[in-house]
């Protein structure tokens, strides 16, 4: 049964062919470092962000934040906060480790075209604090949902998403002049992929490799 | 084209259809607070959290844990961290918004088959700290995504996710004897809904409402 969003008592269902196909999204989704230069439209990058604003948000309070980096001289100086962060965090690496650290790509920061730093409005009044109280950082959690939402929604699109953490959260904000009250969460790089993949990029150049979902579990 | 996990020189890609189901699926996850009580079979809930397993994780840490809450003693104490910590922020709505506060349903403890605490493991060696340095708290946004993950997996199966913030991250760790390191995410109930619906409950009773997405975009 088809659903239109404008119709409340039309009731989705979603048949097999469509949960395969989700899985498949889920397994192809990737953290993307290597893009392709070629622009994306700015209408794209507003229907991705209008997807994301689907996302659950705690008490509907709907923190997330996107600011949209064009501005070159801004670019450049986040481009050399991650090359200071990443740096200092190579230096932190275990000594039989670094060399593999250092040959790792982390980040598209050179070649994506479409850069959107997110932000969670931590003093937002949206949602009158509703569900909040005991735990704040769900606000940072809503945003982290959206970013994972606008992920999903590029993938199925062919475009691919890098989540860039390498950073000075200040830093960044500086950089980017945004209000105070507003935490950084993350730095996406957006835009076509060099190629796609369905194993993570730190797996196949042997980094670090999935788990067995059962060690994850238990019970209490 | 199809792809199977197995084969990674298949590209998927994905067709206007499926773009269009996504979003229908993604419009109407909902916050589930009310469920019909017939159980979740343990393969529907191992399935799930193997799925919510794709998801992505900083430096492929995979830090979430999931806790399947069965023992009806734990359920009934995390029930009245519950009611202790709403009857709080029941005190602190402003005067004019607390007779509507009061009547919100703002859980399923009561009736939904399964209940998973999940907790982000922040002493997880996996990943060797890569990405995580400058942001330690990707970590718990990691987990953050991997139970949006499980949510949309179980919406797409008719399974409604609801998920509980309204408790005290210490007491719930306290209730279910969870390792010292293991930082308390969310309390999800899961279980068949009673209804579907594409906008909000916080929405439908008068809460609050959704915003424009153009108003969280700026450029800089």
């Amino acid at each position: 049964m088809e659903a239109k969003l404008d119709d409340h008592t039309c009731h989705p269902d979603f048949d097999p062919a469509f949960r395969d196909r989700l899985r498949t999204l889920l397994a192809w989704r990737r953290d993307v470092r290597r893009f392709r230069r070629e622009p994306l439209p700015q209408v794209t990058i507003e229907r991705l962000i209008g997807i994301a604003c689907l996302s659950p948000s705690v008490g509907l309070s709907e923190p997330w934040r996107f600011v949209i980096v064009e501005d070159q001289a801004r670019r450049a100086a986040i481009r050399a906060c991650f090359e200071h962060c990443n740096q200092d965090a190579l230096r932190l690496q275990e000594s039989d480790r670094a060399s593999l650290y250092a040959r790792l790509k982390l980040s598209g920061l050179d070649d994506a075209p479409c850069q959107i730093a997110v932000f969670a409005d931590r003093a937002t009044a949206q949602g009158h604090g509703l569900g909040r109280l005991t735990m704040p950082a769900t606000l940072d959690y809503s945003v982290a949902i959206a970013i994972h939402t606008l992920w999903l929604a590029a993938r199925a699109e062919g475009i691919g998403v890098g989540w860039v953490s390498i950073l000075d959260p200040a830093r960044v904000a500086e950089i980017l002049d945004v209000p105070k009250d507003w935490t950084f969460i993350g730095h996406l790089c957006i835009g076509y992929p060099e190629e796609d993949a369905d194993l993570p990029a730190l797996q196949r150049q042997g980094w670090e490799q999935r788990q067995p979902s059962a060690g994850v579990v238990i019970y209490r």
